[in-house]
């Protein structure tokens, strides 16, 4: 039964999120024996400008090269 | 006060919108007494390859017809 | 495959959340076709001092006596 | 550490976003002695058709004028 | 920069969401290219007659041995 | 209509709390135009042991003293 909701600014492959709810369904039967057919994994893209680190948003932060202690992405 | 969260794949039209919000408006008042003014029902739709269930996107799922465990939809 | 997210303050019994959570399932499945077995319903109560309307809390407004405009309950 | 979600219809300008993200870190740091680097301000932004109050869509009241006693917006 | 929220029943160990923890980060860093100190992953537990699947509470369904098509915890 | 949910670990005091709703909430007032009576503001507290920052909890990184990096609190 858990839900597990990925928050992340967009960009990931459909390659990338098929890795991410494999590996994290994996996760949840291994460490928390649940079953999979009731794993939800979802991933919510947020554009950049909609995301503030620090007061600024990634967008900013990106175009500064600003990002060392922040993120690498 | 309320605020209820709807996720679920994309596809739902305006009409079956304002029922949800509708029948879980109408449940919050009947159920919990909660004044509909201040009930929120906000839908949050999510591309299918973003939503995944037993490991797999839903995207894939339908894809290989492999729903039947899983959901109609 | 739907995930609803009931937020609400504190207080709900555990016959209103089994209403709440029936209620909401058969809207998911009347208006939305999905299949009752993979949706999940899940209340979240938060404490009176924890949620805020019109910049005070819950609790204060209550306290005051005044919540006319705001909500029943 | 905090994340902050801030759920709102859409039409915010980045100029908007910007200043919400910048006040939100602020009052984390002020009143909660937050570190900015690890305070993330997220802005999530809804159609109008999917956010409903009083059992309508906001799209829905906006167009019978109908809001004085949910939202200016 | 990702926020993950984790969603399960209660009953969670500590040393079952610190795997939780150092898995999920493992895979935003490996697949994702995030940086490990800007990756949130928070664990929200609910309570069984609070999470409802096809209708009933995890309470009831695990009181009546009803699982089998639902999760296995 | 906004929904401002703040996600914060356990430890806040009720006063900080009401900065934090009072704050938040003129700020989308001010900002965002919108009608404080609509606007939502809830503040999610989480166990320390049940918040991961670079793969540990704050509860062991704080244990440790190693949270330079990462956050004041």
């Amino acid at each position: 039964m858990p839900y597990i909701e990925v928050n992340v600014t967009k960009g990931a492959t459909n390659e990338q999120k098929a890795q991410l709810v494999e590996g994290i369904t994996d996760l949840m039967v291994k460490v928390m024996n649940k079953n999979p057919y009731s794993t939800h994994v979802v991933i919510k893209e947020v554009e950049t400008e909609s995301w503030g680190i620090s007061g600024k948003s990634v967008k900013r932060l990106r175009a500064e090269g600003n990002t060392a202690n922040i993120s690498k992405v």
